[in-house]
């Protein structure tokens, strides 16, 4: 029977879990491993031992017994497994896990799931433990494996009284930011962890809160992907440059505005030679079909599902699905025509600094819709989020971190009931200033038949956010026409509903 | 104990319930007929005999068993109550009734939901009701009040050896189209009912295959008339033209390949004067706050479950959701501002007919993506949809009755495999004619800040399909990046992985 030394415990050892018990590891923290196949486990600890500094701190267990039994009370083990689990009625790996751990942990124990679990799994597995005397922690957990190892961001929803037993860790495994620059501190390596400054993570709100707010990152992350692919794609094909010229391009723009993990990463990826056939840039190479796991599909079935128009999260989702279908497309491409050719592009250099203004604009839409989903969520499930901490954990660590969040901080601690992001002044101005360029790039490509779904849908949102006026009268008198669903009018108070029986010839006006 | 003489049960008599009941009637069917609250069928049936010229053939009943008793063997009952169940897992009143139901029937007898039922939970009540020895069909009704009178369309899943036993009642029942024409023959009455012409009903295929093609015509019906909203909104923003003038504008569209009842009715609504205040266009006073019941939403949630790019029919959504947002628009309307007002536009006729362009090509593009969808459900689901059919189903009865159905219709009778309804050549030829006209029209859309997100999203369906080459290449190598999750490439053969340790200086390209 081992003592209680350990400071938490770890199930899953797939390459997020082991990096997460290495992070923790290089904190000072004492961690318990396992694995459903020991020999992952073993092999884990051994790698451990020969390469990493903090490696004595790592401590495998074959049993799950034997892990409970080795951990501090209160216990902390979280678990690292995939979970597959979308309704409240689906039960999955998570669960089994659960089940396992159950008989084995005394009351006042804290469980944390650091899967993609699904909100609605963490709000139903809240529930069965509160019953049980268990408490449970959903934490969301961004930026891929090198975010895991260094400095992830993290979003852990749950009981407050779970939170601050966890809280340390968590607060010292997290990323962290420059407070002067709002930007990520990365000059850590194995054994030399950052440990200063602003840290990445705070208890999002009870439950699934900081599932849903994970997915909602993911989301986000869609359509920032999304937007740079359009911006491009519109180079490459008006103004025929090169990756490596478009490299040259964003590298520029990641010292502005929009500088950014994103901007980044693509900047880099442009500028890469094919290592493979030694000739031309790797991405020309890369095939166009984008894949998925799912969390920007649930971001916009919640926004179906609580109405919120987030429209751009939805095109970006629906793009990738698209481009699935290469092998439609390459058949389409030779029977379906584009516009004819128009003349040549003149100002190239104008033509990329509006283009630049298009995804800067578009992405504050993104982003306003995302923000406003998350506002309404917490009016569903009764969350009450603080929506400047949000922005200041997605600063570090996770895939869309960016000098822009500070910015989202900043309006929301000015203005904490912000309706939304894109009537801040900062953002108005950025948008007022920009949208000469947005438009004439989105209809250079409506004209030259570039695809540019997310461009366009956050435009779109954006006129139709800053209407008073919608066509919406003539579709809900059309709705009143065929099936009676009423109207209300705009010279009557709210909440009073009229009917017409419109395929009359003499309509009586009736109240509803 | 009443003798067995009647064809067909219904149960609840909310206006639908009434008017199926009524039209069944008129076809020579005796319809035993029950509901709850007894009231409403005494009084139902009391109004029959005081005004319906079949009114003989509406038997009411107060006991649900007298109701089984009177009716012929293998009894059938329609049951119309509303469905709430979304997820198999759901239980609501639909299964209420049925579960009232089932002591009283014997194996073979056949229970109908014509109610709006999500196909889930269809599916699992065919299971259940399997089990037990009772045949179950989940039959969509479309049409409103008017066209479960004296018409609807009617889309029946189930067992095929049930569907023989319903068919002559569903036949009978279902609106009527003119062969030759293709639109729907409505020179109906009380008593008088339609019984030349196709009839727009068949069995679309097993379990919930009714009620998924219903919820995918509905999702139709959602972008269909968003483009109209669209094409509204333009001429009225950029041309200012009155509600009465638009009028006359539709009646002309009418009239060529855009005839449909929407284009009708919408005719209809703008040249009609306020009853209320006596001044004015009606349609100016009505809000323009939109609502929605559900299947839109479920429509696009099937798209994003399915992978299918049905980005216009959730735009069309989502245009609802931001209707809705009435006071926040109001209020961003005046503090978001617009493009800098363009020059006076010149050529109205030219616009028009651009705009009419513009909708007929959003159009085929909608139509499109509901076709691909329900190509992708019956492969998840297993059925064998005939498109064909499900085109010539919804030339009558139906809101998006059109005579663009019949070369739909004609489209897949063609070509049974057709990946694509744009890429028959009827349709092709069409988007081919018309794209010039649409594309200007999104380019003024986007410069003059009229929000169009319904002809936006099909323009970048319609030019995403058509590329060979989108830029998910990049995507993919940003997701490679940051998350390992590999691509393919344009050179290898496909199903061949590659994965690139980006950030590293040497980065070695590895077979993943």
């Amino acid at each position: 029977m081992p003592s209680a030394t350990s400071d938490i415990g770890l199930i899953g050892l797939a390459v997020m879990g082991q990096n997460l018990v290495l992070n923790m590891a290089d904190h000072g923290f004492t961690v318990s491993v396992y694995n459903r196949t020991t020999q992952k486990m073993t092999d884990f600890v051994a790698q451990c031992r020969a390469s990493e500094p903090s490696a004595a701190r790592v401590v495998g267990f074959a049993e799950l017994s034997d892990l409970v039994a080795s951990l501090k009370s209160p216990r902390k083990i979280v678990i690292m497994v995939q979970s597959k689990a979308v309704l409240p009625s689906d039960r999955d790996g998570v669960d089994a896990v659960i089940d396992q751990l159950l008989p084995l942990l005394d009351k006042g124990d804290i469980i944390i799931d650091g899967g993609n679990s699904n909100w609605n799994a963490t709000i139903r597995r809240d529930k069965q433990m509160r019953e049980k005397g268990i408490r449970f922690i959903g934490s969301g957990v961004s930026g891929g494996e090198v975010g895991a190892r260094f400095g992830p961001s993290l979003m852990p929803g749950g009981p407050e009284e779970a939170w601050t037993h966890i809280k340390p860790i968590w607060e010292a495994m997290a990323a962290k930011v420059n407070p002067k620059t709002g930007k990520a501190i990365e000059d850590y390596a194995p054994g030399k962890p950052v440990t200063e400054g602003e840290t990445c993570t705070a208890l999002i709100g009870p439950d699934g809160a900081g599932h849903y707010v994970k997915m909602v990152h993911n989301g986000i992350e869609y359509i920032d992907m999304q937007l740079i692919c359009e911006a491009y794609q519109l180079m490459k094909t008006l103004l025929g440059m090169s990756a490596g010229q478009m490299s040259e391009v964003f590298g520029t723009w990641n010292k502005g505005e929009l500088d950014s993990y994103l901007i980044e990463i693509t900047t880099d990826i442009l500028q890469q030679a094919d290592p493979k056939s030694k000739r031309g840039f790797l991405v020309d190479k890369v095939l166009d079909t984008a894949g998925q796991k799912g969390t920007g599909k649930w971001t916009s079935g919640s926004a179906l599902d609580l109405g919120i128009p987030a429209n751009s999260i939805a095109e970006a989702v629906f793009a990738r699905c698209l481009s699935a279908l290469k092998d439609q497309r390459v058949a389409a491409s030779k029977k379906l025509r584009g516009p004819s050719k128009g003349k040549k592009i003149s100002g190239k250099a104008k033509l990329i600094e509006a283009i630049r203004d298009a995804l800067y604009c578009s992405k504050i839409c993104a982003y306003a819709q995302g923000f406003q989903l998350m506002a309404e969520a917490q009016k569903e499930y009764n969350w009450k989020l603080d929506f400047g901490r949000i922005a200041m954990i997605w600063r570090g660590g996770c895939i869309i971190r960016a000098r822009f969040l500070q910015k989202i901080t900043q309006a929301f601690r000015k203005d904490p009931k912000l309706v939304n992001l894109m009537l801040d002044p900062y953002f108005k101005k950025a948008l007022h200033d920009g949208q000469a360029n947005w438009r004439k790039v989105v209809a250079l490509a409506a004209e030259r038949g570039v695809p540019a779904p997310a461009f366009m849908s956050a435009l779109a949102y954006f006129d139709g956010y800053r209407s008073a006026v919608l066509p919406a009268n003539l579709l809900q008198a059309q709705r009143d026409y065929f099936g009676a669903h009423t109207f209300e009018r705009t010279d009557t108070p709210r909440g009073k509903f009229f009917h017409v029986d419109w395929p009359q010839k003499d309509r009586p006006i009736l109240e509803a």
